[in-house]
């Protein structure tokens, strides 16, 4: 098995991807994982309108051709009609872990009481966690800050690398028994 | 588009509903809204019994033919046999808000520990926002005192009238970029 | 109606059914309820792996053969392919209580980041709750301590006995007119 954890990152958004104005998202993601992840990792990067096929087709593209272990969108996650980012993850997921999207909301509610319209949710597909972010540079960040301390235990468990955190910015946590020994 | 907001308010009570005991729910609501907002409003209320059918029909007849922007009910969310509210509001939901069912039971369990057992939901359909709350006047005015920062910008999301709130009950979060001069 | 509260208590895992090591689960259910219960109960112990039709025939059988007013499982979880634990119940579900499996997690949470990890849920089916519990022994007990004191009154709601508790351990909370006199 490969030790290059492979990402994809999703920006979904009808505008930036049409041009009207530019991607902030993928940016912040790339520059997020720059500075946390301490083993070897390679992203692929798609920019996608809010059309639920589509989303769903990329997702599926990103997991079971690309062999993903981790993914994750930024947009689409509120309440208006065209929000549909979660729709889309839940029609393609293989099981829910509804402690994501729960946890996600409670670290943004230390921010904005809004954070409580995001609908973000987390779900694995065959051996790939895919997560929903929130569409702002400033909120992509706070809530890897939030959560991302339980991923790499989780790419464990459903059998992808094992990744390795830069504890300046994240300590990924796992029990004694899943730690190796450098 | 109107400026005054419609709200829809369903009391849904077996016992309220046939007169055995007198409905406290309307009231507790209006009083609320009396006192938080600080724009035009009006309401509709209903009184039914605990029946499936009849809640949802009595929900989408608020959203579909009466144009309500904000429907709110007040009972019918706990654990029993006859506690359906959660149900109907899913069966008629566009959209599923996690974090308004979340959010309310934690503000809830501030107060009691059995918030646990309450099983309210945040939906959209179409344009307006369904919230189911608790049945107790003292527990409705906790959680709206808790979640209704959020619910103005949701509003405006679905495309409804922009809400103002009266400061001193409550203050309407927007970020800088939604809200409005005066 | 009996005063005698019967519990279901579930192992789920595939190693500790096949022998492969002991299970620790039952005796840490086991130890809870013997600490918490001022009530008479009895229980039914079941340990199977984690094949989800058996995990779904096991549930019925507790709940609508064996009577139970309480079934506790603990186990499978997790992200991992072979936890099935929250599907089976789901599958086996009248009414979803999302607090438990919110706040299950938040209390978990308190000791461990990848508590985000775990997927249980709470349920009603007839006259039964039936609860998704960790599968660590020290999990089992955080888990019941932070969630135990909303039970009985479920218990009451949903049709079963009259339940009291240790308060060394755990005390029972019901509205006031819900409490019986001693």
């Amino acid at each position: 098995m490969t030790h290059t954890l492979k990402i994809g990152l999703v920006s979904i958004s009808d505008r930036a991807s049409s041009g009207v104005y530019q991607d902030a998202g993928l940016p912040a993601l790339q520059d997020w994982f720059q500075h946390a992840l301490a083993s070897p990792w390679e992203s692929v990067t798609r920019l996608i309108p809010d059309e639920q096929p589509l989303i769903e087709a990329t997702l599926i593209e990103l997991v079971d051709r690309e062999k993903c272990h981790l993914v994750l969108t930024t947009g689409g996650t509120g309440p208006a009609l065209r929000d549909v980012t979660p729709e889309a993850t839940l029609a393609v997921a293989h099981k829910v872990l509804p402690g994501f999207g729960e946890q996600m909301r409670t670290v943004s509610l230390r921010y904005v009481p809004t954070a409580i319209l995001s609908r973000q949710v987390g779900v694995v597909r065959g051996q790939c966690l895919i997560l929903n972010l929130p569409g702002q540079p400033k909120a992509i960040k706070e809530t890897l800050d939030g959560v991302f301390a339980a991923v790499p235990y989780c790419i464990d468990l459903i059998g992808g690398p094992y990744v390795e955190t830069n504890p300046d910015v994240i300590t990924a946590f796992r029990p004694k028994s899943a730690q190796r020994q450098k």
